[in-house]
Parts: C-alpha cells; structure tokens; sequence
C-alpha cells in the first residue's frame, strides 16, 4: 500500500507540476522579471500536499482529473503567493525555501512582493476561467470559499496573529486559534475544493469531510512545529530552528515534543473517524493523512 | 447637467462608503488590528471614480444598484490593496495618502502587507458570494475580467513595468504600455462588470463599451500625471511631485504640459464616439468621463 501510495502521489505531483508549468504566465512574456518571479516561486518545488489533499477529497465525488488539478492549482499558487510575502522582511526576514534563495533575496523585494499579489489573482482567475465543477454556481462556491480561507478571516489573518504572538505567551486555544486560520483555513479549502470538482456528495457528507479537513488542517501545523524544533535545515529545506530564534510559541514550546507528537496522533484519529462513512472510496484520504503526519517522524 | 451630475455622484458616492462600511469585516472581529488597518485604508476617502464608472456603465443594461454597489465595491477593493502595497518602503515609499498617514505608517509594514493581500481576497469573495448578475455563469466571467484586470498582465504587471522605468527614458508607446496595465486594465473592468450587471447588451456593444474603457482608463493617467505636475501636496491629498522626483517617466516630462492636456482631450473624443450607439443611456458615461478629464484642470 506504501508503494502504490508513492506512486499515486507521485504521478499527482507531476500533473500538478506540468499544469502549473502551463497555467503560468511565459518567462518570455512581458513584464519578464515579474513572471520569472511567479515561476520560480512556484514551480520545482514542494511536497504539493494541498493539491494531493484535493485529489484525495476528490475520489469520494468520481471528480476527473482534468478538474482537481485545475481547483488544486489554484490552492497552491494562494500558498505559494503567502510564502513569498511571508518570507519578506517586514514579515519572517527568510533568506531560504525550498532549499533555494527567497524570491526576495533573487529578485528584490518589489517584484517579490507583485509577484506574490499576482500569484493571488490568478489563483481565482483558474477558478473562474475553467470548469472545476458539474455547474456555475458550484464554482462560485469553490472561488468564495478560497477567498475566505486566503482572507483576513483565514489565512491572512492567521498571519496577523502570528506576528502580534512573537515574544508572546500564548495558551494553547489561542496557539490553536492561530493556526486553525494561518495553516488550517487553505488545508480545509484544498480537501473542500476537491471534492467539490466532482458530484453527489450529500450535505452531511460534505459536513464529515470539512470536520476531518479540519482536524488534519491543525495536525499539518502540529507536525511542521515539531519538525522545525527537530530537522537541520538540510532536512528541511527552509531555514531550521526559526520560530525559536524568533521566539514564536510553538506546540513545541508550549507542550513539549512529547505531548506535540501525542496531539498530533490524536488528531489523526480524529480525522479517521471523520471518514468512516465514506467506505474505502476514502483510502486515498487516510493514506494523505499519514503522509502528513508521518512526514519525518 | 453639472448640479444633476454632482446629485448623482454624491449619492453614489455614499452608497459604496455605506456598502463598504458594512462589506469590510468589523473593528472588533479578530485579528481586530488587521481589520482596523483594512478599514482605515478603504473607508473615508477617494473619489470612488472605478464605481462611479461602474454605476454609469450598468446604466446601459438597466443593471440594479444593488448589484452594481457589490461590483463596484469588489473593484474599489482591488484598487485600495493597490494603492497600500504601492506605497510600501520597497516600492513608491511614500508617508501620505489621500491627505493621511499611508497604512504602513499608522500600522506598520507587516500589518500593511496583509491588508493587501486580505482586501484582494474580500473582492473576490464578494463577486462570489453575492448575487452580481442574471446568471451564476455571468458572475465567473465577471471574476475573470477583475483577476486578469489585477494580475501581472493587467495591474500589478503595469506597477512591474513602472518600477522598471524609474531613471529610465521610456518612448510614448513604452509609457502607454505601461499605462495601460497600471491604471487602465482596473478601470476597464470597472466599466465592464458595471455593465454585466445588467442584462440585453449586444456583443458588438459590449466591444464598443470595452473600446471606451480602455480611452478613458488611459486618459485618466494621463490628467493625474498633469495634476502631479501642477498640483500642490495639500490641494492632492498625497505626496505632489514625486513622479520628477522620483525620476520617473510622465506625460508630462515626455509631452510637456500643454500636449499632455491635449491628449487628454483627444482620448475623450475617442471615448465619447464609442459610446454613440447608445444614445441617451450613456449620458452617465460622459458626465463620469468629463469629470475624469476635467477633475482639476
């Protein structure tokens, strides 16, 4: 089952991949340097999970293929614009990402800073552009709910947060707070967008599935505090050890990797649960799921 | 014509402030500082020329106020996230905005950023979750145009191109390529999703109204380069002159003053002969176009 997940996620990654290599604007098309930026920043490179997550959701509603990669596109490129601008020197100050130089230190702060904004916009602009969905109204659904999760009620806003809790002493509801929105409102977004591409999923079956996006939202944040605390930057990619040289609570730092490792599992039972009525149609799901919190235990 | 015209904008006027009041997210919703800095930004100030358009465009398919406010808001959104990330301290720098502290320096660059990126996202949200249009199919077409209108083929590409420029000597078809990207792509859509608001118009008028757009949005340009020549800091409410300044290429200091104007007026005359099929229901469409070229000549 391992294997065949590998590959599963594998020919998933490079669909996203092509597709992202197409649905960005040329190199060679003007204003150059700023379409360079958007490619850089996206293409090679990143685990994908949001995308697979999308996949994943969208076997429980037969959704194609062609659909999900475009609705999965778009959710990467709303996470791709905010690690650009998250990167920023008013914001984290990061040198390093995905094992390469910043877009900010490769291009400058400005074109870094359009290119995450243009990133953003095209995002909907998929979504409104393509079919993703059985009829028009559906993907209005799609566009409004990734505006939100992207939003000041969503991501953004966790972002904000974020920033007010350096230095801070945070509870753990209001660490949870933080990251149901900064990391959990996209991850719900990728699995609801998915399953949205296809069709017959009843309300309380869409219910079920936001409930286990959730909890596996939270359980991806859990996973990267304890991963950050842990791997060497080598590992990771990204500069290693930043939330506590930025002295930014943790789950970490609040529960210990013990118990951040505890809550991770417990999470992870919590979203298998979600899926019991959706039969081995959810395998996939459940499959993503461990690669999430299994990533480099 | 001229008293009626004032009427009409007013009340237009206070209707997007009134909409946008109730559209941005409340003071005292958390992140509460990110929905301060988001307000602080939109609220009180401009002349809301893009939903003045808007609200005169839908004039010609008998579109709804209602409608037209929640377009012409979703535009005004785009333009102020513009307008904050514009005057950041990696792109124009600038302290003053509509005679206030821009909202880097009443919140801070980080807190700025995401006010940005938080409005862009609302404008999409509100163009999916609101009844915009006869048909959902219409709404998708109407989100498209704004993404590409914002995007790096449309705005943010126009600001990509203008950064370039500072100390560069740009030909006149250089600036107008720049043009119009920068301002002019947001102000076509304006004019565009005013009229899908509505319904009954003709392809052929469709392109006519897309032709005036596009004069009008590079005539706009081309009277606030004019009014940054001449005008003082107090009578502009943001930072007079920083164009020469700032080193950049205008109308001004590539036509000079007196050719700038006069090309202001031969696009309203292409503007004006665009609109000629349609008779008295774009009278709205000149009074707005006149009070673009006239503001404050």
């Amino acid at each position: 089952m391992i294997a065949d997940f590998q590959d599963w996620a594998r020919s998933r990654q490079d669909r996203i991949e092509a597709s992202l290599q197409l649905l960005l604007p040329p190199s060679n098309v003007p204003p150059e340097r700023l379409h360079d930026a958007m490619r850089y920043t996206v293409l090679g490179g990143g685990k994908r999970v949001r995308p697979l997550l999308a996949f994943a959701a969208g076997e429980l509603s037969d959704a194609s293929a062609e659909r999900v990669t475009i609705a999965g596109a778009a959710v990467e490129l709303i996470h791709a614009y905010s690690l650009v601008h998250d990167d920023l020197p008013c914001m984290d100050n990061d040198v390093l990402r995905r094992g390469k130089p910043t877009c900010h230190i490769e291009y400058g702060e400005a074109i870094a800073l359009l290119a995450g904004d243009s990133l953003q916009s095209l995002a909907f602009q998929l979504l409104a552009e393509h079919t993703v969905a059985d009829i028009p109204q559906i993907q209005l659904e799609m566009i409004k709910r990734l505006a939100q999760a992207a939003g000041s009620r969503g991501m953004a806003g966790g972002q904000a947060v974020d920033l007010a809790s350096v230095g801070a002493t945070l509870s753990l509801p209001e660490l949870e707070f933080m990251h149901i929105h900064k990391t959990g409102a996209l991850i719900r977004a990728a699995v609801m967008l998915g399953a949205y591409c296809g069709s017959g999923l009843k309300e309380s079956e869409l219910m079920n599935l936001d409930h286990f996006a959730k909890r596996i939202g939270l359980a991806f944040q859990v996973v990267d505090d304890v991963l950050d605390a842990e791997a060497s930057t080598a590992t990771l990619g990204k500069t290693a050890g930043k939330d506590a040289e930025n002295n930014k609570p943790t789950y970490v730092s609040i529960l210990g990797r013990g118990q951040a490792r505890d809550l991770a599992e417990g999470l992870r039972r919590d979203a298998y649960q979600a899926l019991e009525g959706f039969g081995e149609k959810a395998d996939r799901l459940r499959q993503v799921t461990d690669f999430i919190i299994q990533r480099e235990f």
